[in-house]
């Protein structure tokens, strides 16, 4: 995307990026810009820190952050920028992404993380949020999230058709 | 506040109240005007429905739902509403609030909740949230964010100091 | 089924219908008219709001519902009728279902759901407690709960003299 | 009371009383007679098997079973009886509940146990469940359940009143 | 096996039986005669409780019980004996087994169950445990104990050999 | 006692005793002799090295290990003993046990250790069951096992009937 | 203490040095420098990074970090430093120092975290096991470290003597 | 490797050396002598008792120990030597190696185990701990350590590039 973006999604590692591309599928369906970027907690502290210091200067609103395990990559972005972040908790380890969900969402009085569910949904669920935050001052995003929840509910009475003929046959 | 109130605080019953108001003192800090009420998406799901529904035309921006056990009131106010919802966990019954948590963050794709830490953190972070989803695009919020962040890091600083003077004696 | 339906199966997505057809076929074991059908707490609230006010008119007697991670379809039908709820945890998250379980069962106190095993065995036991709420009042349905328990045991006895048979070779 | 009892409350053991009764409080807010009683699957299985036996011909239609810890009760009653039977998982062991909800719900395919939150709101709630099943026959209790609904709605709105009133002071 | 059985190996299905096969190998291992059978605290709770109490008079020593996810069979079993019941939790359900466990292990004060691991290691050892029991008063079996930990050690020695050369390639 | 000691008790540290003597008056009431002591499987591992190897010629018949967190005691026994090892889980950490737990009942296949229920109801057992091996060969135990039984039958049986009697009143 | 610290023990919050002084007590009785200090990953992120980078030049050998619910400090330390940094997850929140634990402990591959037990008895062992790392180059620490080995050793012998004695009684 | 070992890899079964060996490579990769061997805490308590006595005569610094379960290997190796032990929780039973976890992190008060993440990132892990520790007295690999950093940074950067080009396609 050529415009200025609104939304940074960051992952701490490519293995997280097919999870984190449902985020930018779902921003992409509001029509709103986003950039998408590898950056680690543990691995490149200074980067992430630089990263997270320069977000509101350039433009952005909204962060999305993916990490796995002792999933810190959200909080550290958090202690570094006003904007809200949010927090897809990545189920990579042995324990299903439990791990990741409460080392981002039990974070300290002070600095929050705005954690969404584990996995694809979330991710999808991040975008969506973004869209969410960017629509409470943007008519155009707010006027598709309300498209977007009919197309929800159209979904449903679809689903629900196809059963019962279906079950007729 | 006399102000149209731009963040309504729900709770599922007034048990929740002592932890919600950690959301409410959160947001006075801000200088942001919020409204504050009780209704159950079990209890109440028809006054629920119509309140979620009459958030936008009323002016608020963001929700906070606070509820504890099969918390469902943030999702279903989500599944109401466009706007960003931020789920506190209350941590009334006997599992610590980790049936509240799961309730709330899991959300299914589509409808996002943006939730946060178990109990009086996670309030407080409910606040400082709807701060931040404001601050987008409110030049004063978003003022006093980076006051805010630098009274924390202060608060550190003089927690040290005392530390080390209390060391020395 | 040509009669009136006495139980409704619902689920919140059709993803779930491979797991809540056991509870159909249990019903059908004891010919129970049920109905199935797909209806979202999050996606299509109104659309599941109607439903379930519209329950006792139209003759139903039992609700089943299944749903999964931040699982609310079954409480938020439970607060919009007072049939009795049975609820099915369904294991579509990365969280094996213990999160759909306890979203389900922690229900705050006015507001029930009968919580089964999560998963097919769960649907299964669904569509026979709907049978033992119905047989409550059919002498027919009764007798053939009689029956069923005989199955069950007479099943253990077979697998038992198979099991010895085949110690013997 | 002096009517035959329609709901039979059960308990392992005296300790599990007080939360028991809350069961018994809300059977006796829709005027359904209950008997309540000890008895063991452990510690008294034969007694508990006779029980179990002898409900139906004594004209009981839904059973209430509390138990903590390895909470077998409710399942070895639903192995003995083909009317419902509630479980209501006590937490009287080191592990809050957790234990005894698992042990209750979990119930392989075949006999199901319909369970209730741990503890107190559990124990109301079987009560309410087993007024819904009777109600499912009884239009007397069925239009006590939507009274019921509508105190409940009502409880909302006052506490919802009380907090506002407080606020404005 | 021709000699009266000193260990009855009892699992509630045939589905159980590749696991607790596990347990009738380390009996065989030590000599042990041993029964094996199928019945359900659930489905078959009249013959589960007959079986139980003829296991004395038909000098049965110990009872070997497998059971998966509200796991009562050895909790029943234990209620009607006095012999020691050890408990094999099957992890045959969603939650891996951990509501096997706990609805094994968590037996009230007064009907011990000998809970082992999770799975075929738990029923290996319940067979080892089984004959440690009857080793007691078993000069015989003693001596296999002995002989089994020197085997255990030996197998460490030559698993550590194997890696060392391993190593040295 | 002035017997040679059947049983052995032990415990990691003096702050286990309240909960271990459970242990000790289960076994007195059925007049069976032990010794009680306290020996760490981390602060003295030769210690408790020499007294498991010693307990087979000192005529022991059946460890009772309590310990809490890592709770390593009943396996570093048991890995030294071909004697059965009941493993009372101690609730002494911020996890209630469910460590200790987790640490004494998932042996590896070679090694069993019994374990019983966390804390108090666990060591009760714990000496229930080291008088049910005691009793597959001594009569007498045996004879007090089955009064054991009926004197748990007939406590259900006294608290059932002051149950009635209460609310009669 | 005069002397350069060689450990540096560190916690995001006031509220935690209550637990911190166990490793600092720890430190002292093998006489090993250290300093304490408060410093947030959350709330002072510049301050972390500054503080976590100097340590290797000012000298110190080993840090040791405590921290609650999303504890970051520990991995963001670990992030900054080649210093062997140790874990102490400080029960803070509702979860009981579950999400601490998990938090610390499950680190992506690359920078380890040495993490200890919930609470204070891992806040002993962190300063116990700073002062391991430090015996493996300093031979006085490592002769304190044997004596240290005796005294817990001996601890026990005088604990069970004790028993013993008032068990005469 | 012909040096003295500094660091000892032990784990308690072959079918871990799979996950142990990504131990063994980090230390290859900072040229630190390592020796690998199997013991078990349980099957080889003698050997495992002889192995740790003898660890520091023979001059090794550090001990890394995998194990699954009841993972007792680590806490059995600090029991008998003061150097410092890092535990590898191995993810192996059923419990997806939560088990092994908290059966190595919580030791008691007084014998430290370092324990880091579950399975594979856990072993690199723990070759790179055995780093830090040695790194505090050895320039050399206190040199590599600040060398694996930066890789780690810029293995960062790398992937941040190779993501924004492939975005750009």
């Amino acid at each position: 995307m050529s415009d200025t973006p609104l939304v940074s999604i960051v992952m701490g590692s490519d293995s997280d990026l097919e999870i984190m591309n449902e985020a930018a599928k779902a921003l992409e369906g509001f029509g709103i810009a986003y950039e998408i970027d590898i950056t680690s907690a543990h691995r490149s502290p200074a980067r992430t820190s630089e990263y997270s210091r320069a977000l509101v200067s350039r433009g952005v609103k909204v962060v999305i952050a993916g990490a796995g395990g002792a999933a810190h990559l959200a909080g550290v972005i958090a202690a570094e920028t006003t904007l809200p972040v949010i927090a897809v908790p990545i189920p990579s380890t042995a324990l299903l992404g439990l791990d990741s969900l409460l080392a981002m969402v039990q974070m300290p009085a002070g600095i929050p993380c705005a954690t969404v569910a584990i996995g694809k949904p979330g991710a999808t669920n991040a975008g969506i949020l973004a869209a969410q935050i960017i629509g409470t001052h943007d008519a155009g995003v707010a006027k598709k999230l309300v498209a977007h929840k009919e197309k929800l509910a159209k979904g449903v009475e679809e689903k629900s058709k196809k059963l019962k003929e279906s079950a007729k046959k």
